[in-house]
Parts: structure tokens; sequence; C-alpha cells
């Protein structure tokens, strides 16, 4: 078989189900693997309001600088809204089990799809942003964008269908490496800022008019900055796996990515600012900040270096959210039940290969352009945040518990700025996010409607064992299709003979020779078996078969018996030559069983060569 | 059923075996249908020539004029060769049949999978030159060449699936149509001359020394200009078609299409030397000619009309003769059985499908672009060509028919000459042609190695129906998989136990606790069934039953019993809610009659919603 020898190869040999283990993390390994999402987002945060800013002037550019100022204070509205929802849902949240169990299902469902989408998405910008930090280093790759992109994801996916879970170990250390390099380059920048090596280079200063600026673009600006926030949740979706407290460690390193993000994320703001950095097509802000701050020495390329792979990572946490959001739905009942199998890995195979197979549709779709792709995965983000914060408000104003209201009012506020937030994304960039208005309801439609075939299947299929089973089945008739004597019909018509003694052979021909001739043969074979012979005027082999099986369904099941169609099929020795074969029997079987309430079954000869 | 309603819709009611007729073809009539190939050649053979001639410079145009007379030699050549094979094999000759029957087999295969290849190109260059037709007179169209050429492809290939063939009577106006176009385009296109109207507007004279001329050059062009040559060899394939006397009729056929075929390459050839016209990307030759003769008016435009339909007659000829051949093929045991059965419309429609689909890929392939397809296609002429000849020269040799001298030479003459285009073709035009040398072998091989199949397979199936047929079987054994308890268990369990006493039920689960609870819900069931449960560490559902069916199949087949796997299997009432079951009843089912020599048997639950 060399298919699975491939299989075997390319993600390992099976694991038994006992084999999977569940590692608690410490505060600081959790802060790496859990942040890497969110920190990556500084990747491409500043440089999406510089893109909006650089469509009035290269003057406007100073807006980044308050504009920045409001992404803090959003973050830090975020950070305080998500502690609570960790000291609420310890057993780990996620806005579709808190819109879930506090706004009804299809709140629920609204906030699923949304994060199931967000999730495609957050594999394709992360892996877009990081080919585009390598690009931005090699630009003669700029060509190669969507391949790098499509590689990267099966790379990843590999991995995962491996059984790379997120709290492998060494998946810290790109990260810690990243901030590490984020900050040697923030610091270096202000190093030659306060020694005056780099000279001060914006247009306009801080506070200038500029004319063509308006309310409008400052608030589309500010909406793609948000981008950098993306990623905040998923410290809250994970408490389980923190050492005990869990809670108190969750919330404490929740507390502390959200101090480095800032940090970061003002950094780079701050010096793309000050070095008048405007946004080119073939290299990202980040680069260039690194390339005027280092020149392009190895420091340079240690910063895209980690960069990319920072991004890569926060890839990986689409591939360990999306497939556990899905297992979670199909557990409800809302997706199939295909991503509740365990892998040969133990990791949810199903939900990884189609959260890869769409990711790498999207990448095509966009043509791996980050910056197209950003507004959708925001909104993707929002939607959720915004849910999960009015859930979390509602969950106060039932419960009522000592001291809710201040909590309460955090929320509300978390949820006016998320929902505001999202206003704000639907008005300035309505041409852009509008899918989602489409997508999301279709989304929860299906859902519903795959809930509600799976509970009209249990009804159909439910039976009281404790009922006395007593059923007593005679006057069986089988039936042998024939394309001619042969050893695969005789061998069928043995075994018919020692199932039932009602077996009726079929012969179909085009030709009436073809049939004189046959029953001549029969006649001399001397079965024991009546052969049926049919002319088949339309030169269909099916259809008259079809409509025999009718005749003798109708009596049969009259008589208290059950009609077996026995079809004689030989197995060719080599794959290729079925092609040479017309598959007859394959058509009769899938005819059969999808239109006549017979049993079908197959009679095999093995080919010998 | 709604593909079905579709399949009627496009294609038309089936149609009954007897309503296959054949109608009898004039001369006049035969003249335009089986011509269209062949006259078709003039839109563009004359534009091959002057596309090399111009990679010297436009002086060597003039070298047309030469060239063309070559051209119209050899053409007199294959006509006279051809004439005696329509009165050697006045039941349609073919290269592949000449081949066969005078330089054996593997000759014959050579030829046939040449005239296969030849047929897809065929269509492919066509529909390509079909569609620069349209695209020279609306400019606008060029950029949607490819889109244009397979709607074509597709259009052809309904008419052909709904039964459309060669003979239909109403095929033969848009040649009529053609010819007459032509010849108003080279009469008023003289008058003008003769009046001059229309100046000598040629850079050189007839005779002129140009730099940069070389014999490779020449012999290129020359044999780009037998790409006017392709489609002469169809008469001869359909001699039963005429009337009687069948060869006589169609011999004299075939020298009138060679007469009009001459006048018109000649004539357009002349035209085209004489207004000086180069060859342009964006628009034809011919279309340039009608331009400058007619101006843009309706005259302009009826020949271009004309010109695109009658090369969509020759790619309907490549839908005639490819599914054709590919029944002779398939009768000889050379290609796979799908290609003798015939469809609801009486056609092949397999080789019809099969064609259409080959050559939208080729299109596709090479982009929709006339000149890149046409070498190839020359070559796929050309070598049949080339067999036919030096197969009849062998016949005879061998036969000696009274007077056989002359007609041999006559064949040798052919044999030669064509050689000599197919030498020409691989000297100057390796670069493009050089895939066939690959491909052809492999042909060879492919065909060689199905017929050997289909006769292993008739060795293993045959069995001698005066032997006695006397066997008794013993101790069958059932083995139901079961996921559950369920009514389609039931239904399944009820027959098992109506068709054997030895019936084992078989449940995988992937924890204790389930094989615990499902024994006791079994015991409480009460079936009288045996239940076996076994616990899959490796969360396979397959793997532990093709276990057990290799120690129960052992243990049968010894007792003389033979094995039967009831697969219990609901069908979904729609065909989306199959998505939403894991298809290990399909799994088990391919795994089992692929590798165990057991009779699988699937018992269908029909879900009501």
């Amino acid at each position: 078989m060399e298919y699975s020898a491939i299989k075997r190869w390319l993600i390992g040999r099976p694991l038994k189900s006992e084999e999977a283990g569940e590692h608690k993390l410490n505060k600081l390994k959790a802060l790496a693997i859990l942040s890497s999402d969110a920190l990556s987002s500084v990747a491409y945060g500043t440089e999406q309001i510089l893109i909006v800013l650089m469509t009035v002037s290269a003057a406007a550019l100073w807006y980044s600088i308050p504009i920045s100022i409001g992404v803090l204070v959003l973050l830090t509205a975020l950070i305080l809204s998500y502690r609570q929802v960790i000291f609420s849902y310890p057993k780990g949240g996620g806005a579709y089990m808190v819109a879930k169990s506090n706004l009804g299902i299809n709140f629920g469902l609204i906030a699923g799809s949304s994060l199931l989408i967000d999730y495609i998405l957050t594999v394709a910008v992360s892996v877009s942003a990081g080919t585009d930090a390598i690009t931005s280093a090699f630009p003669y790759l700029h060509q190669h964008t969507v391949l790098i992109s499509v590689i990267m994801v099966i790379l990843v996916t590999v991995l995962n269908l491996r059984g790379l879970t997120e709290s492998a170990g060494f998946l810290a250390y790109p990260v810690y490496l990243f901030v590490f390099a984020l900050f040697m380059l923030i610091v270096t920048g202000i190093y030659h800022i306060v020694t005056g090596t780099i000279p001060h280079t914006t247009i306009t200063g801080i506070g200038m008019h500029v004319s063509g600026i308006s309310l409008f673009l400052l608030l589309k600006a500010f909406s793609s900055g948000c981008s950098a926030l993306t990623g905040v949740e998923a410290i809250s979706n994970a408490v389980p796996n923190f050492k005990k407290p869990e809670d108190k460690n969750a919330a404490n390193t929740l507390a502390m990515m959200g101090a480095l993000l800032g940090i970061l994320f003002t950094g780079v703001s701050f010096l793309a600012y000050w070095y008048g950095i405007a946004p080119k097509e073939a290299e990202t802000v980040v680069s260039q900040i690194a390339a005027e701050t280092f020149g392009r020495n190895w420091a340079y390329y240690f910063v895209q270096g980690t960069t990319a792979l920072i991004l890569v990572l926060a890839a990986n946490t689409g591939f360990s959210a999306f497939p556990m959001l899905a297992y979670n739905l199909a557990q409800d009942r809302f997706m199939p039940n295909m991503f509740m199998v365990r892998g040969d890995r133990l990791g949810y195979s199903n939900g990884i290969i189609t959260l890869s197979l769409l990711s790498i549709v999207v990448i095509f779709i966009f043509e791996g352009t980050t910056e197209l792709l950003i507004p959708l995965y925001a909104v993707g983000v929002f939607l959720p945040f915004t849910l999960a914060q009015v859930g979390m408000m509602i969950k106060w104003a039932k419960e009522k518990p000592t001291g809710w209201v201040p909590k309460f009012i955090v929320n509300t506020i978390g949820a006016l700025i998320t929902f505001t937030v999202l206003a704000i994304f639907f008005i300035t960039k309505f041409s852009q996010v509008w899918y989602s208005l489409l997508f999301l309801p279709i989304c929860v439609y299906i859902c519903l409607q795959i809930r509600l075939h799976y509970k009209a299947l249990g009804e159909q299929l439910k039976i009281d064992v404790t009922k006395e089973f007593n059923h007593e089945v005679t006057g069986n008739v089988v039936i042998v299709p024939i394309s001619g004597i042969s050893r695969s019909v005789e061998k069928t018509l043995v075994y018919a003979k020692s199932i039932t003694k009602n077996v009726i052979a079929v012969y179909i021909a085009f030709k009436d020779e073809d049939i004189a001739m046959m029953e001549e043969k029969w006649e001399k074979w001397n079965t024991g078996v009546r052969l049926i012979t049919i002319k088949s005027r339309y030169r269909s082999i099916i259809n008259p078969i079809l409509k025999l099986i009718d005749t003798v369904n109708q009596k049969t099941m009259n008589d208290g018996g059950m009609v077996t169609v026995l079809i004689p099929d030989f197995i060719t020795k080599k794959l290729w030559h079925r092609a040479l074969h017309n598959q007859t029997a394959l058509l009769l079987r899938a005819h059969l069983l999808q239109n006549k309430n017979v049993i079908v079954s197959t009679v095999p000869f093995r080919l010998k060569k």
C-alpha cells in the first residue's frame, strides 16, 4: 500500500489513545505559547494604519501617533474585560461558550461561525504577513508570494497532523526571540534618536494641519490599527492548561501579554513616525524600520527572521483553535461527526485538514495580500469579542454575585468599545467586509440544519432493547445480474444457492441473437437456476434490472421475504486495470442502494494476473 | 433526479438501437461533408508559411509562391496515392487498417495512436483557427481566445452527444458557402489586380535575392505549408458511405476535393503575396486579404463567418473520426471496453467525451494559439500518411495483382514524399515536435498492455458449460459490524439470521466503558446473535474488523463455507446529509472488496426525513 507508506513517512506511526496527555503550563511558558497570535500582530498593525493615512498624503502620517494611543486604550479595555471572562469560565470560555450560555444558541452560533472564519483568516493573514517579512528581506522572492504562503500552510498542517500541540515546549523560543528582537530594535532606534544619529525625517510634526484628512478617514485608520489586537482572546480560551491556581495565573499572564503588546506596538509606531516611514508594496514597515536602524546586517535579518517565525506560530494557533472549536460544535451536533474523530496522531485531523484547505483557498483568492485580508479578519475577531462582552453583561445581570456592579461596568465598557469598533469597520470598510453579513447567516443556518438532521436521525433509528427480538423472514429471493457465463458468475450462483432456494439470474442484451445464444448455453450449463433474458432497446443495462427488481420486490415483500441483488464483480490485480472495465457493477450498486429497498451484495472474483 | 433531467434537456431522449441508420452519400454531398477538414486548412495554411518567412524579413515573403507550388505538388501525389487506398480498401481503409494488415500490429498501433492524437489536435487546431477568424473580425474578443475556443468545443460535443452524424445533410451548406466565399474573394481580388485598383505592394518581387534566407528556413516554411494538406485522408476512410459504385464515386470525389483545395490555396497564397501581407498576431492572413479586397463590409464578414463555420465543421470531423477509431481499437482489444458502448443517442459517447476533454486540455496548454499547435498536428497527420503508403507498397509487392507495378510506383513516390516531409518536420521543428517521439511509444505500449490484460482476463474467467454444475456450500458465516443498537442494526440482524445460522456481531470501541455498556445492552436485547467486542487502541474501526475477518475466514473456508460481511448502512433522504456521516460503511466495503476474499453486502435502512 503505497498511500499508507507515504502517510507514515509524513505524519509518523499511529499513537494509542492512552498516549494523549495534557501538559500544564507555567506563566512564562504560557505567555510565550498563547501570545504568539497577539504579539505577532505587531508585525502588521502599524502598517495598516499607515496604509490608510497614506491615501491622503505622506503629511498625514503623523496621525498614526494619536491613533496608536487610541488602540492602546482599546487594548486596556479588552484586557480588563477578558480577565473577567477568565475568572467566570475557568474551564476555558471562548466566545462560543460565553455567547451560547448567556445569549442563547443563535448568538452562540454567530460567535462560533465567526470564530471559525476568523481562524481560517488567522492562518491566511499570519502566513501572508510572514511571507511579507521574508520577501522584504529577499526582494527577488516577491513574485512567489502565494507559493511561499501555501508551502508554509502545508508545513504547519503536516506538523499538526503529526500531533504538534500548542503546548509543545519548543514553540516558546521563537516568541522569546521575537520579543527580544523587537526590544533590541526599539531600544537601538531610541538610542539613535537620543544621540541624534538618525534625524527626525517626518514631513509634518504632530499636530500640524493636513488638508484632505477627515473623521471618516481617521476612523478607518483606527479600525485598521485594531488589527494589532487580534489574538488577545487566546489566553481566556485556554485557562485549564495553566498550573494551579489556573484562573489567577491566566489572568496575570493576560496582563503581562497586554503590557508587552502595548510596548511593542507603541515602539514600532513611534519609530515609524520618527523615521517618516511610508508603507511600500514590496517591503513591510517593520523591515523598513529595521533597515533604517541597523542597516541590512545580521541584526536586520534577525528581526525579519524572528518576525516570520512568530507569524508562522500565530498561524499554528489557528490550527489548535479551529479543530477544537469544530469539535465542540460537532459535540453540540452543529457540525458533522467527522470533526470528532481523532486521527492517527491523536489530533482532530479532519479539522486540521479542513482548516488547511480553506486557508489555502483564501490565500489564492486574495493572492496572499495581507492588506486585503485584514479587514475581514478584524471583523471576525471583533464580532465574537462583542458577543462575549454582552454575554458577560447578561451573566452579571442575571446571576448578580457579590460585587457584580463594577464587573458589569467593565464588561459594558468592553462591549461598547468593541461594538463601536465593529460599527466603524462596517461604516468605513463596508465594501471589504459586507460578505460577512452574507456568510454568517448562511453558516448559522447550516449549523441549525445539521442539528435538525441528527435529531431526526436519532428518532428514526431509536430502538427499545427490552422489547422481544422476534422476527421471522421467509421467502427470500436472490437476483443475480449476469453479463455472460464465467467463473465469476459461477462463484456467485454457488453462493446464491447456499443462501436461498429462490435464485433468478438476469441477462440483459441488445440483440436478439445474443439472447438466443445465451439461452442455449444456459440450457447446457444446467445450474438449476432460472434465467430471465431481457432485450434492452435503449442499450441501458441498469434500467431493465431496476424494473425487474420492482416486480420481484413487490411480490417478495408480500410473502414476507427480502430481495437480495448479488452482483458478480471481479477485482483486478492492478489498480489501473479497473479503467479497462465498464463499472457497471459499481453503478448498479449505487443505483440500487439509493433507489431500491433491496440488499445489495458484491461477490468478488479475484483475478490473479 | 435532477441530473437526468439536465441530461435529457441537453442531449435529448434516448433512441432505440433500431433507429441507427446509415445514409448513403452522393458525390456532391460527400464532397461537402468529407472535405471540411481539408478545405478549412486553407484558412491557416498560407499563414503558416508566411510566419516562418517573416522571421527573416518582410522581403522574404515572396518565397511563399514557390513554396506553395511545392505544396501543390505534394497534394497531387497524396491524392493519387489515396485513390489507390480507396480502390484497395473499399470498406473504408484508414491508416490504422492499412498499416495493421500490411505492416503488422506494431505499425498499426503507431498509426492508430498517431491518428488519435491527430484527431485531438484537429479539434484543437480547427477551433483555435475558427476563434482567430472571429477575433480578427471583432478584435475586442481577442483577449477571450481560450474561452471562445472552449465554448466551441463544448457546443460541438453536445451536438455530437445528441447524435449528430457526419452525414447530417445540413452540414454540407457551410462548406458550399465557404467555397463560394473564398471564390468570391479570389475572383474579386484578381479583378482588382487586373483593373489596377489594388497596386502590387510587395516589397520584393519573385526571384529577388534576400539576405538571411537559407535552405533550412525554406524547408521549415514548406513543412509549415503542408499543414494545408491535413484532412485529405478523410474520404478514403469513408468509402462505404458512398452510393454505388462506392469506390469509383469516392475516388472521383477525392479528385474534386484535391482540385478545389489546390485552387483555394493557390488563390489565397497569391493574393497574400500580391498585397504584400505580413502575418499579424491579432489578425489572420485571410482576414487581411478580405479586408484589403472588400473593405470591412458585409462581404468581409461573410468570408470571416463562413471561415469560422467551416473550421467548426472541421472540428466536427474529429468528433466523427476519434470515437470510430477508438471503437475499432477497442474491438481489437487495444482500448478499454467503454469505447464500444453506444450512448443514449447511439453515438459512442465515451469517445466523444474523451476527445472533448483532451482537446480542451490541449487548448488550455497551448492557450489557443494555432501556430503552436500546427507542427504537432502536421506530424500526427504525416506519420500515418507515410505508414499507409508503405503499407500499400507492401500490399502490392506481396499480392502482385495484374498491373501492380505502376500502382506500386505511385505509392512508393507517395511514401517517399510524405516521409521526406516528416523528416523535414523533425529536422526543422524538432523543439516543437519531439514530444511525439515520447508519446507514441507510450501509447503503443499502453495499447499492448491493455490487450494483454484482456487476454489474461478471458483465460481466468473461462468456463466449460458442459461440465456438471455441482457445488455444495455449507457452514457459511455472516459477520455484522455494528456501531450501536438501532433500527438499522435490527434490520441487518433479521436478514443475517434468515440466510445462515452462524451470525457474529462485532462492536469496536475506543473506551472500556463503551464496551461494558454495549455488552450490558446486548444482553438485554436478546437477539440470539453472538457479540464480539474489540477495543481499538489506535482508534481505527476498519483494521480490527479486517483482522477478525482473517481469523473467521480461515476457519470457514476450511469448513467449506463462505464468509459474508453484512454492513448496516442508512441511506439519507437528501444528498447533502451524506456529508454529515462518517463514511465508515463505504470505506469498509472498499477495503474488504479490495483486500479480503469475502462477500460484502450492504443492508440499507432508508431514512424518511
